[in-house]
């Protein structure tokens, strides 16, 4: 089968059609989204080498298992695979599993090929209504609900969510249509817009007042001045979201965080359920955040031009 | 009156001696502790400069306000005064006015003074069983009670504090009165004795496995390593609380907070009430923690002693 390989540098090759192991399916791949992990860890991040790859959509073909209840179905997989054994998981909290395998990101070969295998138990079915386009923005979808998964907003906070590309504005859209009181500021008037047309106040950067005054601040620029921008408006005993993974290169000034009582709060990969069931409200159009779709062949190529400024979401699709 | 100043260099001069303001107190300084934050200002921390000092037990002078109640009493101050106005200081958290001034930190004269000028409503009266060298220990006592004040620990926490001086050992011994299960880590076996000898479990760094293992870790080293210490042992979704301000001259990663979905608690100033309930009880002895008390005329003396390496609180006797 076709598939997107990255080791040392990344390859369009051949690859052998996996086989679903016990407790698995085998899903045919429909499309799938690049992501800026996958940037990533083309640049050593994890150090992962296989196939690439871990927003998708697809259909199962073949399932390793008794229950064979989503065969044929249309599937989004849930990217980390716990132990299953351990207190993590019997919490439910696969994604801290401290033996997870990461779809395409550690572990386990991704979905930027013809073919994946995965656990039945992170396979969610995709209702009809939902076009292959919408559903493969599910994982980055759940990923912005994880944030108050994790943190009590309230109706009465104001919150800004910094950083326009694919994160911010996913965030942005998602806490919209949660009613909440949402701001997104970036550099970019054109791609402020996608979140602006669909309801979210918006805001460039230098027309934002610097002071204390946000209840929430998320960081999804993932660089170190956005981290040091949030820590600069949020106000005191505020919550500064981290979204992105920041790796500072230079001095970075933590007082702010004792002095003002700040909570800096990690946010990683959220919830599916709650990310399907907005999806089929189909209040959030992610159309407008899709820059290019490219067949599997062009993939190398799909994956330079999601490299390039201004790119929102690449897609390949390899069905 | 004596007062040791800091302006550009630190000097014990003979100084006015204040006048009560409006709704003011004039406190004679019986006997006022060294803090590390004392210490930050002589090297140009807040660009404070004036009477240092914001740790002390006086005796209520003068009054000026209708209410004398307080008159002739031993009290101790909170370091924060608010403006009275803002919505800060409404909702009770005048530690966070943007127009407050901090005694001896910010925009008011310290207690490293014979007397000292606080509003009534900051001085809460000591109970007679509680001696001057305890109740010298309330300010930093509150503040290490500001961490349960802000979070939810719960009584099967596993708690870690990082850092054997003053201030972790402090909140170590805070936390273990407290019921929680509390280990102080730290660089120092005669340090930690002291709150081994209260019932703390104690452990030198180097005894410490490297594991996500700990519910909340605070941080009282104020150092980077120390941070990035804490960062490596708290647990996934763990809380991480920066009890002492940490500017990086180094590369610092924030990854693992996002990875991690880490809470990173930004924690200062505390409620000065349970404290002072807590301090009545004597179940916390702080005399172990005093290094060495000066009397006034050797005030810069006490100040050089305090930042010997192995010192612990250092105090000025005033009065």
């Amino acid at each position: 089968m076709k598939a997107l390989v990255f080791d040392k540098e990344l390859k369009l090759v051949d690859y052998k059609k996996p086989t679903p192991a016990q407790g698995e399916a085998l899903v045919r791949v429909t499309l799938a989204g690049i992501c800026n992990t996958d940037i990533e860890i083309t640049k050593g991040y994890k150090g992962f080498s296989g196939i690439l790859g871990h927003e998708a959509i697809g259909v199962v073909e073949e399932i390793n298992a008794s229950d064979s209840s989503l065969l044929g179905k249309r599937v989004v997989p849930e990217i980390n695979f716990g132990c299953g054994k351990c207190s993590w998981c019997a919490r439910g909290l696969s994604s801290h599993c401290p033996d997870r395998r990461t779809l395409g990101i550690a572990g386990k070969d991704g979905c930027f090929a013809e073919y994946f295998t995965a656990p039945l138990g992170v396979l969610h079915e995709v209702a009809d209504t939902v076009s292959d386009e919408q559903a493969v923005f599910v994982e980055p979808l759940a990923a912005a609900l994880e944030i108050v998964e994790q943190l009590h907003l309230k109706p009465s906070d104001k919150v800004l969510v910094l950083g326009d590309g694919k994160l911010g504005t996913t965030i942005a859209l998602s806490l919209c249509v949660q009613n909440f009181d949402t701001t997104l500021v970036g550099l970019s008037q054109s791609k402020l817009k996608i979140a602006s047309l669909q309801g979210v106040k918006t805001a460039l950067l230098q027309e934002i007042k610097t002071e204390r005054a946000w209840d929430a601040v998320v960081e999804a620029t993932g660089t170190v001045s956005g981290f040091e921008t949030a820590l600069a408006l949020v106000r005191p005993r505020g919550v500064l979201v981290l979204k992105s993974t920041v790796a500072s290169g230079k001095e970075l000034n933590l007082a702010p965080i004792v002095i003002n009582e700040i909570t800096v709060l990690g946010s990683r990969c959220g919830p599916f359920e709650p990310a399907l069931r907005l999806m089929e409200k189909a209040k959030i159009d992610f159309i407008p955040m899709i820059s290019e779709i490219y067949t599997a062949d062009r993939a190398i190529e799909a994956f330079e031009k999601s490299r390039e400024e201004g790119v929102l979401k690449v897609l390949i699709r390899f069905g």
